[in-house]
């Protein structure tokens, strides 16, 4: 058995064995040589035009995939991905940053080398802010235990890692360990004590309640709890609601699916019941302002069983080591029998029969109802931030894992580049994108991306020309954008298909044609009244009119 | 006289009175209180597609003006500025971040706000490795001086500052300080012991020598020492090259000035003139990789005299407390008669007379032959990064000023936002781009920018279909890029004239077709052959070939 082998061998080969296939990026020199190696490997390299929608792209890729790894160059490629790793960070996404450097040798009297910034190690420094761990690989003796260790803490917290490797450190040998390395992802150990007590009482608390509900977080797609808290739902006859950041975690067909939670921003029957709910069961759920509809939510921490994968709450009191998987496991375990069912579908908003076609102007209430109508099993919605994101909330997608957007850390131009992702990893999938104009002016170039790799999204701009979500806040011209014609885009790129919708009509028509697209990708201009705004984003511009 | 005063009123005001007309960014809700205050001031808002272009137009303009300003909200705005505030820091460009932030009010029990990656002070800390000074204006009492602090750091030290402003700050009312703020930019006093012996040795030298050179550097403009080096030369008559990142710093017409020293990439007439100096004279020079033509420069540290804004060597001592402002002063004032000039202009490449128009493919030599016979006193050229950088060292711009290039950090996808910058302080010229297609596919939709605020540029795509810098180090599928159709981007945004270039007729007639169009920007797309590159790469690869 070999008892050395090359860094960058070493890394593709950990890469692989997580379920990595696809590794997205800018080349640079500093990351030539890493470039050249990942070519040269099972892995497939995926160019974008500018790192940030490749930093998107590899967030959406881990969201999906279990690992999503990002490759540039240092400095000017680096730097470019701080937002979206950030953005990882936030929402506990496991990516991996992998950044060339100089090579250690040519670091001598620590010269000027291009895109350098203050000391070689000031990227590093900056992602030691926004990375649940880092390492630079300097020397090949402690090169793979760093890289291990980085590696093994994504997996296992579900954040972002860090790593910098010089670029004469690609193929350069490093002793491998005596054993292999730690398993990847392994939990840390929980205390069965805190464990068994936290169970007992929060068994004898459902038992006592006349209606409990779950409400699922985002945390429980990132460590693949969905099947449990299925299981236990059905085991115990409790509804599910999920928050906006665990959209379709839960299949949203499932009879024991009740729809989003996001206080005003929500469906009302689904509100009420939430905040009437006498145990509350929080699985994995981040409580930030948009899951609580900007504070319009009143969740009682009193009535709320709270677990996450940092702690779990009772009431108002905290256990530490009890893991949610362990927490599931014991109350699926354990026989409460069956609460009843006091909820009951209301009719719902957007799966009404849509009416007749019109010639009049779409709206945007018509437009999410209409796509709705268009929804299928093999297509996945990735809403960017914006209305797009709040008017997406009524959706129904017909499969779990069939909706996508970054609805806590909600950064601009996250959805075009995350549908190369949704796509890359599930081929089976066709994506479609909502996207605001103006975050469609961030990123949306990266549809060059899903031509030049054969992708078929489906694009619908939101084109109500300026920051449509700001003007009720504080309006003026900086909310203004400049009208492209977006659906002119094709000819710029020599591919994809384009549609401007002004009326119903023409959105079905579109929709149709962009279905039977299965060539490139096709962009819809729809071109919305500046003032008109989604349902859900009505609800809540309401209740907090009335609050103030 | 008001004792108080509201805190982003005051911001303004020292802005405005530091010079600055323009503020460059994207809104988002934490600084939209902000947004507003500028929109309403004199100050006029630039909002561009994303925060990177606002990054990299501030920062262009800071290298114009003196100072620049860039604006954006938390988190996804704010870290989006990474990397072109990192390239101000490794330039030395004067450049102002301000980022708006969750109020003070909303952070009780340290909330999960929408934008927040780790805790409130994370982005505050990346600033920190990237900036020179940074302040979070959390608390009245303190804010004003917080600011001025860092203003008073970016004008004395022309590096990038950060300052944070939480939302409630903006109308807060702060105290003023008894006293005026410390006069913006006042240089730290020196130490006049030191700066007699340093020019005493430098006079010696000088006077001694048979051949002395000047050197100028990056910081000669920055710190606004022009004058002075012109005054100088003149009056000890030393001829003057300059390195790539201070091109035409100094006229490129002025007798005196002999050319770009960049190793290997420069002339070779400058390039053994400026190395066989027995005194040399390096102002404000940064000893980077790239203006070394990648270490194939050969400079002599015991036959130099090297003042930069840090300190003074004179072969292999230094000096502490010597400003370059006084050394030069010192230098002009004293009696060193006149130097008997060695040099003699070589008849430089580029301005031979172009031969008559072919109908032969466009090579890049002819391209920036038939450019440096465009140039005109009101163009002003803006390279990117690749060969649109290394070609354009040849070209000979008529006035100081008229060129400008990230020469050090070189971050692809400068150009196009900077050329916004550069016509919005200096309306007068008119900014011609030279820009990869790499670098196009960053950030050329900035362009929308342009056409948002009437602004005209020529932008010059050196199309080869990738990374053509990277092809001869290591290539790959990775330096590909799609072929974008460049000059069908008129279709898209409703504005501009697109020309394709096949041929140097073609070149003549659209570079003179887009010196008509005042209306709007025009862009050429000049197809190249992959493996076609410009004279100065092709030395600098000769050389690097021949080290080998």
């Amino acid at each position: 058995m070999a008892s050395s082998v090359g860094i960058a061998d070493y890394m593709i080969e950990r890469l692989i064995a997580s379920g990595v296939r696809h590794v997205f990026g800018v080349p640079g020199d500093y990351v030539l040589g890493l470039y050249k190696k990942l070519s040269d490997s099972p892995l497939e390299v995926i160019n974008t035009c500018d790192e940030q929608g490749a930093g998107f792209a590899a967030d959406a890729y881990a969201r999906l995939n279990g690992l999503g790894v990002v490759c540039v160059t240092y400095g000017v490629g680096g730097l470019k991905v701080a937002n979206t790793t950030a953005e990882a960070f936030a929402e506990r996404v496991p990516v991996l940053v992998i950044s060339g450097a100089p090579g250690i040798a040519e670091r001598t009297r620590n010269p000027m080398l291009h895109h350098k910034v203050k000391q070689f190690d000031t990227q590093r420094k900056v992602f030691e802010q926004l990375t649940v761990a880092s390492a630079d690989m300097c020397d090949p003796a402690t090169a793979l235990g760093g890289f291990d260790r980085v590696l093994d803490a994504v997996l296992r917290y579900k954040r972002p890692g860090y790593v910098e490797l010089p670029r004469d450190m690609v193929a350069a040998k490093a002793p491998l360990a005596l054993g292999m390395p730690a398993g990847a992802g392994d939990r840390e150990p929980g205390d069965p004590a805190a464990l068994a007590e936290a169970l007992h009482e929060s068994a004898e608390r459902i038992r006592a309640a006349h209606r409990p509900v779950i409400l699922v977080g985002g945390e429980v797609q990132r460590f693949g709890l969905e099947q449990q808290v299925l299981q236990l739902a059905r085991k115990i006859n409790v509804p599910i609601a999920v928050s906006l950041l665990a959209k379709s975690t839960i299949p949203e067909t499932d009879p024991l699916y009740m729809g989003v939670y996001a206080g005003a921003l929500g469906d009302e029957a689904v509100r009420s019941y939430v905040e009437e709910s006498d145990c509350l069961l929080l699985l994995g759920v981040l409580l930030t302002d948009v899951n609580l509809g900007i504070y319009t939510a009143h969740l009682d921490p009193g009535r709320s069983i709270h677990v996450t994968s940092e702690r779990t709450a009772i009431a108002h009191h905290y256990y530490e080591g009890v893991t949610a998987t362990d927490f599931l496991q014991g109350l699926i375990d354990r026989e409460m029998g069956q609460c009843r069912l006091a909820w009951t579908k209301p009719e719902h908003l957007l799966t009404n029969a849509p009416a007749a076609p019109e010639a009049a102007p779409i709206t945007v209430q018509r437009l999410f109802e209409r796509i709705n109508a268009f929804l299928e099993c093999d297509i996945a919605v990735v809403a960017d931030v914006g209305d797009a994101l709040f008017g997406s909330l009524d959706l129904v997608t017909c499969r779990a894992g069939n909706y996508l957007s970054p609805a806590y850390y909600t950064s601009l131009g996250f959805a075009v580049p995350a549908a190369i992702a949704v796509q890359l990893s599930h081929p089976e999938l066709r994506p479609l994108v909502l996207v605001g104009d103006g975050a469609f002016q961030m990123t949306g170039m990266e549809l060059s991306t899903a031509a030049r790799y054969g992708l078929n999204p489906i694009v619908v701009v939101l084109n109500n020309g300026g920051y449509a979500t700001e003007r009720p806040m504080i309006d003026g011209p900086f909310n203004d954008l400049l009208p492209w014609h977006y659906s002119r885009l094709p000819e710029l790129l020599g591919h994809g298909a384009g549609f401007v919708v002004e009326t119903e009509e023409q959105l079905l028509a579109a929709l149709s044609e962009a279905r039977a697209n299965t060539a490139s990708y096709s962009i819809l201009d729809v071109r919305l009244a500046p003032d008109d705004v989604s349902p859900p984003l009505r609800r809540l511009t309401d209740a907090l009119g009335k609050r103030t």
